[in-house]
This record gives C-alpha cells, sequence and structure tokens, in this order.
C-alpha cells in the first residue's frame, strides 16, 4: 500500500480525529482529473459516516495547491455530455464539502486558481500562507469560470467576484483574507503550525454541537429571516437536550472544565 | 418607583424622540432573562406604536453589554419544549427590533457575548468601545449558538461568521468594524458622544421618510432583483406624495433648511 | 451632429469594441432627468444587440460623476402615478446595466449621490477618483433612497448601507473601495488610464466567454446553493463547447498566444 502511495491521486491521513485528505498530483499542480474528483467524493462520503472524524483538513502536495480542472483531459473528450456529467460531479464534490457534518479547513499554499480557487472557497475555513495565490483564471483560456463563481459570489462581495472572473487576476493572500475568501494569511513557515492549532480548537468542542451548527449554518442562510430563526430556534432546543450542553454549562458555572461524552 | 429601578431589568429613558433601554442586570453581565426578554419585547411593543419615537438606543448597565441567555436559568428547566419557546421568545425580540419602525442603535461596551452578539447584530446601527470584544461563544459551553448564527451571517462574510462560531473566539471593536457586525470603534471615552452625535443625525430627518426607509429596507433585501426594484420604486413614489418630501426637496432647491411637519 | 452634441444629455463615443457612455448634463450635475433616462435606456436597448460591443464605459461630464434625480423636474409634477412611472424607468434602467450582455465599467469623478451611487452600484466594475465621494443622500430632503437602497444593499454590507441610507453621509472613495462599493480609488490623474486598462484587460478575453460569464454571474446569485450549480454547470458545459474555449485551451496546453474568434 505504502509503495503506491506516490501514484495516488488523494492521500488520507488520520490523526486523532483530524482527518488530511491531501490532493497528491503535484507534477499537475494537483489538477482535478475525474480520478481525483471521484477519490475525493469516496472520501467524503466515507468521513460523512464517520463518527470519529472531527474535523477534515484539505492539503495539497508540491508547489501548488491546486490548478482547477485538468484541461488535458478536457480537451480529450470533446462533448456536451461529458462536460457537463464532469462539470455536475466537481460540483457534488464542493457541495459535499459543506454537507459533510464536521468542518474542514482549506491549508493553501502556491496558487488556487479556478476549481481550485473553488475548493478554497467551498471550505468552512481557509488559511493560507502568505506567498499564496488565488484566481479564478478560466476566462485565460476561454472558459468563464461559471461554477467556481457560484462559491467565490458566496465569499466575497459582488464587484470583487466579478472582477477577479472576468480579468482572471490573482489576488495574494492577505488581499485574499481582507475580502474574506480566506480566514488568515500567515508566514509560509507558521502555515502548518496554524492550520493545527485550528484543527486542535475544533477537537477542544463538543462533537455533537458542532455538528448540530455546521450543518445548520449553511441551511439557515438560504431561508428568509423569519424561518431562519424558526429553524435555528428548533435546532438550538435540541442540542440543548444533549447531555454535552447540560455538561458544558455545568462546567461552566461550576468553573471547571467540561468534559464532554460524544 | 425610582426606589426600584435597581431592580428593574431594563430601564427606560426617554429624551425628546430618543429612547434609551439599558439592560440593567450588570452583576449577571446583562444575561437574557425571560424577565428581561419580556421586558424588552414589551418596550418594543410599546415603541412600535408611538409616533413620538424617533430613536432607540440599546445600552447596558455595568462592565458587560450582554453575556447571553441566563445559562443558571436555562439548566433549571431542562425540557425540549420550555428550550424551544425560549429560543423563539429570543428570535421574536430580535426580530422585533428589525420591525421597529425606527433605527436602533447598539452602544457596546465590554464583552458582547451569544445572543449578547446578536442583540449587536441585530441593531439597524452599532457603535462600541474599542475596548469591546464579540464572541458567539456557547460552542464553549457545547451549545452551538445557532440563533445568534441567523443575525451573525447577515452581518459578516461566510468564513469569518464560521470562525467565530466554531471556536467561540473573542474580536475585538476594531475587527468587529473591518468585518461590519460593527458601524464604529471609538475611544471608550468618546462612546456616549459617538452614539449621540448618531442619534441627533436621525433626529434631525424626516421622520416618515425614516420609517418609510427602514421598513423597505429588510424587506427588499430578501427579494429578487426585480421584485426589490418593484417595491422599492412604490414605496419611493408614496414617500415623494408626502408633505416632508415636498419640502425637502424646495427646502434644498431655495437652499434654505427644510422644516419637517411630520 | 457635432454642434448639437453640447445639447445631448447623453454622448456616446465607440473606440474599437469600446462604447463610452458620457453622462452630459454637467451643469446639472448629470441629474437624471426624465430625457437623460430614456436616452441611456435607449443605448442599452442598441447595444444589448450589437455584437462588435465589448465592454462599456459609464463616465460623466463636468465635476460631478451623477447627483440623483432631477429634483426640480420631480416637483413639477407632483402626482403618484409620475412618480410610480419615473422609478420604474430609471429602475428599469439599472436592472438594464446588468441585464447587459457586456461588462460595465463606472468611471466616478466628483460626487456620485442617490441614484447617481445607485448607478456606480449597479454597473459590474467600477473605478473611481481618490478624491471621489459617494452618498445616498434623498434622507436630507424627505426622500429615502429606496430604489438606491436595492443596488446599495447588494453590494455593500447591511449596517453600513443602512448608515449611508439614514444619515446621507459621505463616504470617500477610499472607504467606498475598502466597503466593496466600488473596485479601485485611483490618483485623480490617472483615472483614465485605469479605467482604459480594465477595459484593455476585457477586451483581450474571449467575448463569447465574458457573455456567458456575466448573464449567469447575477442569475446564479439569487439561487440556492444546488440550483445554481445546476445551472452553472449547464453554462460551463455550453462554453466548453465553443470555439473559443477549445482554442484557448490548445493555446494553453501548446504555450502560445490565444486568437479568439470570437
Amino acid at each position: 500500500m505504502n509503495m503506491n502511495r506516490a501514484s495516488e491521486p488523494l492521500l488520507r491521513e488520520n490523526d486523532g480525529g483530524i482527518v488530511t485528505l491531501q490532493l497528491n498530483r503535484p507534477l499537475q499542480f494537483n489538477a482535478l482529473s475525474e480520478e481525483l474528483l471521484d477519490a475525493l467524493q469516496r472520501e467524503l462520503d466515507v468521513i460523512s459516516k464517520d463518527p470519529q472524524v472531527r474535523c477534515v483538513v484539505l492539503s495539497a502536495a508540491g508547489k501548488a495547491f491546486c490548478a482547477g480542472h485538468d484541461l488535458r483531459e478536457m480537451r480529450g473528450q470533446p462533448e456536451l455530455d461529458y462536460y457537463k456529467a464532469l462539470f455536475a460531479r466537481c460540483s457534488r464534490v464542493m457541495q459535499g464539502i459543506q454537507q459533510l457534518p464536521v468542518p474542514v479547513i482549506a491549508r493553501v499554499q502556491g496558487v488556487a486558481t479556478a476549481a481550485g480557487c473553488q475548493l478554497v472557497a467551498s471550505c468552512d475555513l481557509a488559511i493560507a500562507a502568505e506567498s499564496a495565490r488565488f484566481a479564478v483564471s478560466g476566462i485565460n483560456v476561454g472558459l468563464f469560470c461559471s461554477t467556481p463563481a457560484v462559491a467565490l459570489s458566496r465569499n466575497v462581495s459582488s464587484k470583487r467576484a466579478f472582477d477577479m472572473l472576468v480579468t482572471g487576476r490573482f489576488v495574494n493572500a492577505a488581499t485574499a483574507a481582507d475580502w474574506g475568501l480566506i480566514n488568515d494569511a500567515v508566514a509560509d513557515e507558521d502555515l502548518d503550525a496554524a492550520v493545527a492549532r485550528k484543527a486542535a480548537e475544533i477537537l477542544a468542542k463538543s462533537p455533537t454541537a458542532v455538528r448540530y451548527g455546521k450543518a445548520m449554518f449553511y441551511r439557515q442562510k438560504q431561508m428568509e429571516l423569519a424561518d431562519a430563526y424558526a429553524y435555528a430556534s428548533d435546532v438550538m432546543a435540541q442540542n440543548m437536550m444533549e447531555e454535552d450542553a447540560c455538561e458544558g454549562i455545568d462546567a461552566f458555572l461550576e468553573k471547571r472544565q467540561p468534559r464532554w461524552r460524544s
């Protein structure tokens, strides 16, 4: 198994409750080939049913985070139905990240372009090296980044998103943080430590509460205000009936550390 | 009456058209007990029918703005129906702030956590002392801040809101202003003056026009663009038929100060 | 023809694929009279059917960009039906900018107030001189900027938009850029060069891809996530079947410049 790792498009490592999924096509700047998309989908499906997983880190091998779709592979099959199926498959992966019951942190180095930038936008949290750069650059090859625009425009304000999409320009990590595309830009040598700290913060919380929260967060965002409040009130009442909430509040009132059961 | 003020959970002061509602449980960091929520709801109901009120300031006694729900009270009644009713009641207060016909300014000092941070997010405007701090920290006691997430995610971009919710981290006033959670962070000693200035600005406007505007603002935000324009056009035409608009435009054309009638 | 240009409320210039529409009522700070709104609508209608146009620049003659509606004209016809028709007509122009198949860049100098600020918000991109200032100042004449609020609140976060609307305050170009109302604030003497550079960037892209992208961008923003992905996937697959995408990707793989056909 270990011998084959270099040829696997996606590597998985488990460390306590943290699963790291590493894009592993460094020579292709981790372009999202069909094989890599399928591997991502398979891992998302497995993780979504695994109660031991508490947090996922999405990282990438080599100099780049991800350069988007595999253009050579795409050009090899010039059929409308093929493209429809391909983009639908990729969109399923992107939505799968949000549908996962646990938080996903993007760990970004180098370039994140087109569907690679979309991956960053689709994660719950993102931390990048200050040398990282972001673009939705499909426009440069005559292919407007339409599916990346879905994720980008839900993270970044309208004129900034449109500017990136229509010019294909790169923005650096500091600008990406300023615009809300990522949470933090850190010194390159501190990237692993910053990601590890964020994952550790999440692991210190009640797993039950985190799962209630992530599912609720994205669902309520798409509702009208009154519906969102009705739904969130219901979720929060359910959360209060869990042992962890009782323990957490008791610990707080007794000024001691909580011990999560879930 | 004055003798009892120390024991009232909510104090009201009238100054011209400005009503100040002061959370008054300083020893409990103004935690939103059932009693305090009810008092807030009652005042919102009264104010919503009072044409003399022009602006509301929501302030808080003591070191903290508001620490969210009263956890001790909540733990005392561990029943799903009780929690559903409690969160529904709190959500009604939060929406009541937006439904009020006049602007509400949050005056924030100290910490604003969980439903306290939600209160800030729910006000139309917010000005904070630079030493103030904000968190949706329920996750630390095993209770994800689901209803606060509704308000927070409508003020702050997605990754920033999720980060605050899943880590419970504090952000300072400067960051809160940078992220759009509040309008301004001012020197602690300037807080009252800054709030007073903002209220005075609002009182200098046509009361009729402000009422047209606030109701329209939140309603159109939830509509599709074409519907929003149809609705806003209609509201604006109605507003033009008011005496204040005629007077305001005439005064502008005649280069004099307008005298509002309403 | 040239002799009459000074009396035309809107001037049009063609330069390659770039059309510049210049608001030309400098003595009235380019107030949007009925005549000017009609001229804008006519040009938008013509441009939307002209495959030669690749980009539109919306500029303004004189010291101001645009001071909003023509208040004198409005006061002359104090009838509800007239106002409804006027705001509907103006809203149609604003939506027409977004419905145009090619990008529109606002070139902003001086003040952009009320419906003038709405024009800026309605363009896809906006570049302003650093001395430019923005306000939705109708509230100062007793007329809340309801239709401008539709565009403003889709560009700027909630509390910032409400603050501008209820106080009528000016924000400078640096703040407008920080808040996402415009893309860039540049030195006054660099404004034309900055706008020309942005237009040239757009003209260097595949016209077909840009048209796919702009129409998709605003439509998907109003959809729920799953619907947005289904729609964007379909658009992107169609885009892939165009000659320009094939040529663009081939050029990329062959490390040469693409030659767009469309």
